[in-house]
């Protein structure tokens, strides 16, 4: 049997905030920090080691995985680090505040925007998009750089990461790590649990907590489970569902 | 013109506590993470920047990495972790007091261990060497763990590192950071430099100070400097010089 281990970033400053981060490249707060290195804790007490870990180039991502990765001392193991594992792009509401948002085009239009499948946000204007003058974007052809992303765009970019790098590295016995994002996660998740275009809209991912995924031989996923508190992972859970209400 | 910058881990708890640290993985002290910090901050404040990072297998040389990654607003680029970039392996001195040492054997013999090219320290007993059960080393043919090193040692491990990855990576055009030791760096400055196995015994690398190698474009290498206060930097030299005296 083989096992895979997602993790969300902790808590960030725009989570805290309750603003639209996408690819803005938030960092952590002091809980955010807290909340991976309680997930390595975790992961050690669980009897949890890692032969690689993979993350996307956001800072929230990274630096939760070194927070896990202090806490199970594996600072020393390959990271690989790749912009397909970034935030959905939230286009023109990056930056803007979920309430506010909700509050001026009503919660169910910002539903649609955070959670359908195929809608995406407003796009950015292409010329104002900052991530054509990113660095970490440089060596991308620029047509790979998206101006916005429905939750489709970005299982499109995040299933070839999987078939690609992730499944076969399982599969060949390696202990993978990921740590990501709620929509990169959610866009996987989908993938691996067969998930309708429908369901995933109600699913969310928890900040900060290890979820971890068994497959058969064959890499057929058998069951997936949190490791944790299973009230303090309910109580984040509907904390993500609640972020685009009005106030 | 091809430049690489190469650093020494900030101040850790057995650099303070004055004991051989080796292969142990002592961690960075408060001081130390500080110095990384500022290494960061000075070599975005001069301009670089880098394509790729390399560091050993040894906490402190990685989280000195990330603190420089961090201040330069860099820790999405590629890191590759190499048992190669090691300190040198201290043998049976490992977690011993350099003054204490010194007083029991002699300054010179203390010398002559840390310092002398082709003399290495006390050998661990082969079954007593715990880097044999350390999973970080799991993938390493057992005949490649050494028991003990001296500084010629350690140069023939570092340099087939140097010809096989950094050196074709630094002629190709990337910017590399490279984050080690003391006397991993020796063993490299003695080859970059030409310096002769009398001459190495002398030259001290400071903790936590960027060091920027210029190159041709047949790598043969131009020049080399410190970024930084040259006070700062001379008294730091001084202070792993005088390491070794007794008390």
């Amino acid at each position: 049997m083989h096992k895979l281990v997602l993790i969300r970033h902790g808590q960030s400053q725009w989570n805290l905030d309750n603003r639209f981060s996408g690819w803005a490249d938030v960092d952590l707060t002091e809980q955010g920090m807290a909340e991976a290195k309680e997930a390595g804790r975790l992961l050690l007490e669980a009897g949890y080691t890692f032969d690689v870990a993979h993350t996307s180039v956001l800072k929230r991502a990274v630096r939760t995985l070194w927070g896990v990765l202090d806490a199970m001392d594996l600072m020393w193991i390959p990271v690989v680090t790749d912009w397909r594992l970034n935030e959905r792009h939230y286009g023109g509401l990056t930056g803007l505040n979920k309430a506010e948002t909700a509050a001026r085009y009503g919660e169910e239009q910002v539903k649609i925007w955070r959670r359908s499948y195929d809608i995406p946000p407003p796009p950015l204007e292409r010329a104002d998009n900052p991530s054509l003058r990113d660095p970490r974007y440089a060596l991308l052809d620029p047509s790979m750089i998206p101006d916005t992303e429905c939750l489709k765009d970005t299982v499109a970019r995040v299933l070839p990461y999987w078939h690609d790098v992730l499944a076969p590295a399982v599969a060949s016995g390696q202990r993978v790590l990921v740590a990501a994002h709620g929509n990169s996660l959610r866009a996987l998740i989908k993938y691996l649990d067969g998930m309708s275009d429908e369901a995933i809209v109600e699913m969310n991912v928890p900040n900060g907590v290890p979820l971890v995924y068994e497959f058969d031989e064959a890499m057929k996923p058998l069951r997936s489970y949190y490791l944790g508190d299973p009230d303090a992972i309910a109580a984040k859970m509907a904390a993500v569902a609640n972020q685009g209400k009005a106030r």
